[in-house]
């Protein structure tokens, strides 16, 4: 079990130095980033989709990296928003590691661009100790999914430093109770933006891409030793 | 590269005879497992408390075993519907492995039950390569997720038994499109079971339960070595 754990933190060593050289190309570049993680089926490609559209009318440069165990779906999705998209395929691969999107920003004029966004694979466990030198950690919540999830998966919702819930025009019908989720989410980040959405009526998307463009750069601190 | 690779061969290897163990328990005790696997929010727990409240009206002797990150949220809730429930909590492990399975079952006497339900960590992922020694390996798809999961996701849909459609009674509601869903699910799958299912509502919960309970057990030639 030890020999897990040093190789479990090599990896996480390992990718934090690319993140890191990540993140200073990113301020180099001037470009705004955003890593969306959540379970499967969340939502966040048609949000994303929404979000992407409204970025163009507003002539902001914006692009997307989407990562995927397999198909090119998504980047498909995206694509008809008129914005830039690469697929990543992990090939079953549970998370996007900073590496993998180092790759896929080859040859990418970062520098033209005011806002990327990358797409995790959809999973609400492994991507969390894994630094992609975002800005911003977006961890979305459906009201179709629980209430209680953020209690259940910790780490994703407490490493978040914006929180965005969706399909909030379904939620009279699954009966989504915005009180006790909310308790839930303020138990494991206390801090961090709450903003509902909704991509059928376009709700809220406009606040979350002046989050985007507005928020402050992390740092490094939210990967402490505990979470990692 | 090839060092993870290793490991994690490794890792499966040593899983894949745990497994065997737990079948061979399971065989001589008489008792049908089934091991339950899904994103985040299909709606695993709701659809087991139903199938277990069922069960024990029917006379059938059920036990429930569920597996978390963190929280004991989900056996406090199946433990209403009378049935005998443990709770693993993994800490932040993505997946159950077959040991993990091994130990919470001590001191249980499994010749006393004809039905023990294993309910994995919501991930639609990490648990497709680790066998727990089931009979059949349940996977879920909630009406709300999008109907192309299954090809995001071949992995686990693919190593699955029987599939199980679960919230049809919100289907109108999202827009559900069985046709693409079925014919997703079918195009990684073709040939197991798949049954609607509606918590709220009760229906397919008993085609459920007959499936679970008349399944012949799977043999070991499910994992193949390129899933694993």
């Amino acid at each position: 079990m030890t020999r897990i754990v040093e190789l479990k933190k090599g990896i996480l060593e390992k990718n934090d130095l690319h993140a890191a050289a990540l993140r200073a190309t990113y301020t180099d570049s001037g470009v705004r980033v955003s890593n969306w993680v959540s379970s499967p089926g969340t939502g966040k490609t048609a949000l994303l989709e929404a979000l992407l559209r409204l970025a163009l009318q507003r002539g902001v440069a914006a692009a997307a990296l989407v990562g995927d165990c397999a198909t090119d779906n998504d980047a498909r999705r995206l694509a008809r928003s008129g914005a830039p998209v690469r697929q990543i395929v992990t090939e079953g691969m549970c998370h996007l590691e900073a590496d993998m999107v180092s790759q896929h920003l080859n040859g990418w004029d970062l520098a033209s661009l005011d806002l990327l966004v990358v797409e995790n694979v959809g999973n609400l466990v492994c991507p969390s100790g894994f630094d992609l030198g975002e800005d911003t950690r977006i961890a979305l919540l459906s009201v179709t999914e629980g209430e209680d999830k953020p209690l259940k998966y910790p780490q994703i919702f407490h490493s978040a430093d914006v929180i965005v819930v969706t399909k909030t025009d379904i939620a009279d019908a699954v009966e989504w109770d915005a009180e006790s989720a909310y308790h839930a989410l303020r138990s494991v980040n206390p801090v961090a933006p709450i903003i509902e959405t909704s991509s059928r009526t376009g709700a809220g998307v406009d606040s979350l891409l002046d989050q985007l463009l507005s928020s402050v750069p992390a740092d490094d601190s939210r990967l402490t030793p505990q979470e990692a």
